[in-house]
């Protein structure tokens, strides 16, 4: 019997017969996936798509349907906003937000094709209402379309590159427009001809005298042997529920409590890696706790348990949360006046640690030593009455003087809150989605998108919503295309 | 013309013909090499060592020659000293020092067997004085034996685990003992009848069935076709001299300088990757700024851009300097007042950023806020009056209220000091050597020592001196003995 595991690549002389024949195979019916089969159908393929769980969705599909868009001038809903947003700004955050390993072959093609990639979804059937929403906000509340999804006003990113909020949803009443966005995409995915299956996990790669041949999926308790000419591509998701993957290769991730996937077990990373292929930058991670709802929170400070500031509050709620699992200690607090106090949205698991009127009081009560937390609130208000922040530069639309008792200490809990998160590092990709080998060389016939891979988002501290499905759906395009047009090479035994 | 390169494994079926067999080769000189060359010869294994360079050393013979090395009750210099260190607490110390995904196998094995180890290396001609050095030391300046190494005295690590120095140096007068090491392994390695190879380039592994069954390397500009019967040691380092695998797998360090390294370009790692490896916390490594010297700056405190304390000053001198490279900025400062202020060695390149006859007046002179860095000495000063310091818990031996002026903050500058640095990150391996893949199974005919892989030391906040030269010379010895009574595989074409 033979023994299948992602981590080990299938010889082409292990396999009996060839059960099936396709040009391009895709595993994972997430947005990457799903994108990648678009494409690679309309390109004029064979396309067979495998599908670990019982339909389409994965992870994407319990988002909110955001995509971070914009440049060449602005989306419609950009321009009707009064926001002229340029490629240049566009891709100077990308390259921000991407951190100290940005990829820059990635952001530059992103930025100059975002409009387009917008236009496409549309064609696709995704609908946008048009309409704008100010101020801060993890999801519209209704059915409106662009956010500020990132920190893209706040410091250092606002420097660099021109603020525009670039976080477009799918028209859908309420949270969780994601699994609408993955449906419209199934539609085309099937319309196309696609042949589909679900229930059918993929066990492991194939592969001959260095190339990628095919795959070998379970359907129904056995091993069905794919041989896809042109190419197979990853889309599997990243490694967030596989437990012993984030120990060994996200370790800080493990101060975050809640996975955020589908089925995203790092399967897709191991069976690339197991081909040659390469995978970078495992250690990083998105994480969220939502603690700026309501959003008169933001005016609040964050110290950490030695009652230190430790970032501008304005910046992206993420930003903010990964940096919150850096500070010593197992929780920070969120200070608050009565002027912009406001009960968080219990999802996130946020307790009143302390109250008192005066400062010096919440410090007592939390067991801080004396003039810490007062020192730094004085301090901070002291400035914020002068109307700037020059400790941290909080922008002066989100600076309050914290003076309107009585004051409360809210407390983020790294065990017992909500802290979201899902991993960002991954396989190693061109723009075209060619999974690279170490010494930066394609490995043939296997590409990749979506979470498998290190994409556009590879940088837990500038993660912002929305670049992970952009990401996904663009380059799993890139990918679709790029498979479907590919030589084909025939199997040498 | 065969393409080598590390990163692909060369099948067996394109050897053209053996050129030398041996039982065990071994790939590098350094510590880890020497060791395991001699375990393996010692039993009764025919043993190749290559080598890159021209001689033996590595990166071992740029240290101090100094190994963590502890419990049983203590060694001679400890017991000399006073410290009848227990086995559970070097673990416990060890475990802390590992990380969040430290190596409880490892651990315990080298726990166990530490004081053996050091007899081993006294029986190989090591030579130790048994003196003792308190205090907070880099390397002993003449030819003691024992010096405090590492955070053990520091919170939070003495909170778990009961202290002891266990830094142990080889007798040689002044630094850079680690020479005189290599020289004393390499004159056993050479009397055990080792074939060693200089100027010898391992260009890659040979594998056969799933097995490592050989090597390439190239000598006089040729490449050599070496069969291992028995097994194959990667003991070629870490990779800190390869600029771009910084960047892709640690970009962390690149905001350290200085690469302490003599050929730790990554290639080991590669090549294990290549056969199957699996390479884990390749984003952690190790970095320090001689910031200790003289000893009396210990008692100043360190601030960040934004006038914050940030950790316990009496911590290990790289602990220290690790945590000040995730601060906000390009520069930290450490506070003194004039009755410990001392010329720091020319080495750190550490300047004199601002001095001042009052805290407000360093705050100024550097343009920080007020009430920024002067609060924060303020409320140090207040506590470090009555003993202690309950914000970052420095031990009352090191506490000084800074009041005698003039005041002055000196700066360490990330770019413009000497931030040392080396990686962590590596092949994973059993306590035996062997290497894993990623689904936790040894590749056979695999093993690995030393920082080519992940290690005792594998994270940067609990590095302590002397960690990686006992882990290589341990392990290393592991891997020779484990490959040496290996049950050798006939090599199936």
């Amino acid at each position: 019997m033979t023994d299948f595991a992602p981590h080990r690549l299938l010889a082409a002389s292990e396999v009996p017969a060839w059960d099936v024949e396709t040009d391009v195979a895709i595993v994972g019916f997430g947005i990457a996936g799903a994108c990648a089969a678009i494409e690679a159908a309309e390109a004029g393929a064979k396309v067979t798509l495998f599908e670990a769980t019982s339909g389409s969705g994965g992870a994407s599909a319990l988002s909110g349907g955001e995509m971070y868009i914009g440049g060449g001038g602005g989306t419609d809903a950009q321009r009707a906003a009064g926001f002229a947003d340029t490629t240049e700004a566009l891709e100077g955050y990308l390259m921000m937000a991407g951190g100290p390993d940005a990829d820059p072959a990635k952001v530059r093609l992103y930025a100059a094709e975002s409009l387009d990639h917008y236009q496409w979804l549309k064609d696709q059937g995704v609908p946008y209402k048009g309409s704008f929403l100010p101020g801060k906000i993890i999801e519209p509340a209704e059915d409106d379309t662009l956010i500020w999804s990132g920190s893209e006003a706040a410091w250092p990113f606002a420097e660099t590159a021109t603020p525009a909020p670039r976080g477009h949803t799918i028209q859908w009443m309420g949270w969780g427009g994601g699994r609408k966005l993955i449906d419209i995409l199934e539609t085309r995915v099937r319309a196309l001809g696609v042949n589909v299956h679900t229930d059918a996990r993929t066990l492991c790669l194939v592969g001959d005298k260095g190339r990628v041949v095919g795959v070998v999926v379970r359907i129904d308790g056995k091993p069905l042997y794919v041989r896809a000419s042109k190419g197979v591509i990853l889309a599997t998701g990243g490694f967030c529920m596989n437990a012993e993957m984030v120990r060994r290769y996200a370790p800080g991730a493990l101060r975050a409590s809640e996975p955020i996937g589908e089925n995203d077990n790092g399967s897709g990373i191991l069976m690339g890696m197991a081909a040659g292929g390469d995978a970078i930058h495992m250690d990083e991670f998105f994480t969220t706790c939502p603690w700026i709802m309501p959003e008169s929170l933001v005016k609040g400070i964050f110290v950490n348990e030695r009652g230190q500031r430790f970032i501008n509050e304005d910046c992206y709620h993420g930003r903010v949360s990964r940096t919150m699992l850096d500070q010593p200690g197992e929780r920070v607090f969120l200070l608050v006046d009565n002027e912009i106090f406001g009960r968080p949205i219990d999802l996130a698991r946020i307790e009143i640690a302390a109250v008192g009127d005066s400062w010096a009081e919440v410090e007592r009560e939390l067991g801080l030593p004396e003039a810490t937390l007062a020192a730094t609130v004085e301090t901070f208000n002291r400035y914020a009455a002068e109307g700037h922040d020059p400790i941290y530069r909080k922008a002066p639309e989100w600076l309050k003087v914290l003076d309107r008792g009585p004051f409360a200490a809210l407390e983020l809990n790294f065990k017992t809150s909500f802290f979201s998160f899902f991993t960002l590092g991954g396989l190693n990709t061109l723009p075209t989605g060619e999974v690279l080998d170490r010494a930066g060389a394609p490995v043939a016939g296997l590409y990749a998108a979506g979470r498998a891979t290190c994409g556009l988002p590879r940088w837990g501290y500038g993660y912002s919503s929305g670049m992970s499905l952009a990401d996904g759906s663009f380059f799993g395009r890139m990918a679709g295309r790029r498979a479907a047009t590919a030589v084909g090479e025939s199997i040498v035994r």
